[in-house]
């Protein structure tokens, strides 16, 4: 095949492989202004490969995870991204502070505070925290929600140093019990009201507070509290694995575009990341998927 | 195999395999006084097994489903529950109230009218409500809400000339787009609340609820607006198909003897049903699965 070709020819979206409903939008496009690729969107991608991605797009900040970003070294990772003019809309993940047993619990105390440091360095917008599930065995609930506040008493301070925000990340009930025990974004809030708004704030992730009856009220009263904005699609029948189970924006059952104003009319002006986690945009080239986003941005999100 | 090996070796639990933990309680422990068998969970028997099973294993009150009641027939169910000296906790189910369509919403109408003439023909505590989830296409998740509020309104009527009680049940949000549009306790309860709380109260299922940072706050709040206790745990990897997803009492991460002591906490004495959807338990053996229930309640539950 050749370029002219492949330019006519409609680009199919990931994961569907529907033709798509769109030209892509590309660099320059004001439309485009607060996409954000979250990396793990492109699971294949690493730091370099993303940030050329977002370049090539017209893609201007990104949300990068810990592991590819060590992989290529956290100076180096400031660096590319600063050269490529992308601005880091968030760094994932630190969190799983509910380990009952005090060395674990020192180690991922030690952990979040790395990951504090990395985040300060990348200037990233905020460290997500998803912050653990039950520990083996336990059936306390409470206990792990006490645990959770008790780590952030101990975290605060070094964010507050590091002039890092904390954004708690509540997460669909279908992770309660072994990834995320704050399941609600008034949940979130009830903690993050404890510390200074420059230090905690939550994120608003569609795919998780997408059923929430109080969401509205819950975004409202989040206010400059929302550190985070994120978007994902909920699809059905939902894939049978748990963790993989976000759809590509337009995909699913969530009103993205009324999400979104929500999070705006509550004052939220900052860039918007795209999340999803799933095993058939996994297995597609990176490029492509951008490009889907971008699409998808535009018909169903602004 | 002789009787005399099957007495001896510990009877496997269903679906784990494990040997059991307690000798099986049987027809006049008193441990049993609150157990009802949700006939979903020996989702391979009919009315007269189900009954028949329940009076050999000691078990006092059933949870009936629609399709096996009208199989065996209404007039003869109710008779055999009541010669067995059986109490009806619940039926199951009436609900999907959320079509747009005029036909479709009308004929929706018609089959909750039947449902709760056939809850009272065979004097069930109540009639279960699984509301509907988003209609095909749509993104409008308040619009649904209120369409299900809509239908209550023409509903209320109905159920109270026959004396039934509806009871609107709040599922996990796993099914909030495909299944049930409330997804919380106190969701249900804002919309019960509208109507007598003889017409209309709430399911408290624990596999539907446990996460629920505001669960104890919410079962206060019901008092007696709970219309049912259902129990089912919640186990880790979620099983690939999710509405087949609940796992055996003591099998996951729910702390039931906790959550059952917020409903008796809350003014609720009625019988408290096991309702398991899991394709493992519906392969076995009604007979083994009953058993391990009864077992598991007393280990777990009370």
């Amino acid at each position: 095949m050749t370029e002219t070709v492949n330019s006519a020819a409609p680009e199919p979206d990931v994961p569907s492989g529907r033709p798509a409903a769109m030209p892509t939008p590309g660099p320059g496009d004001p439309r485009l202004r607060r996409l954000s690729l979250n990396q793990k969107t492109t699971e294949r991608w690493g730091v370099q490969d993303a940030v050329a991605g977002c370049v090539a797009a017209g893609v201007e900040a990104i949300g990068l995870w810990r592991e590819p970003v060590q992989e290529y070294g956290v100076k180096a990772s400031a660096k590319l991204v600063a050269d490529a003019g992308l601005r880091v809309s968030s760094l994932c993940r630190g969190g799983f502070l509910t380990a009952p047993d005090p060395d674990a619990w020192q180690r991922a105390l030690a952990d979040n505070r790395r990951a504090i440091d990395e985040a300060a360095e990348l200037g990233a917008g905020c460290l997500v925290l998803v912050v653990g599930g039950l520990p083996p065995g336990s059936r306390d609930l409470p206990a792990a929600r006490a645990r959770v506040a008790e780590a952030l008493d101990l975290l605060v301070p070094h964010a507050l140093a590091r002039n890092v925000r904390l954004a708690l990340e509540p997460m669909h009930p279908i992770y309660t019990a072994d990834r995320g025990v704050l399941a609600t974004l008034g949940e979130a809030l009830d903690l993050a009201e404890r510390f200074p708004a420059a230090a905690v704030g939550v994120v608003a992730d569609s795919f998780h507070v997408w059923w929430d009856p109080q969401l509205p009220a819950q975004l409202a009263r989040a206010g400059q509290r929302i550190a985070s904005v994120q978007l994902a699609d909920w699809i059905t029948p939902l894939p049978p694995d748990a963790l993989l189970s976000r759809g590509m924006l337009g995909d699913g059952h969530i009103d993205l575009r009324g999400f979104v104003a929500l999070a705006d009319e509550a004052g939220y002006t900052g860039d918007i990341e795209v999340e999803i986690f799933n095993a058939d945009v996994w297995a597609a080239d990176g490029a492509r998927t951008l490009a889907t986003v971008c699409r998808r941005w535009v018909e169903y999100v602004i």
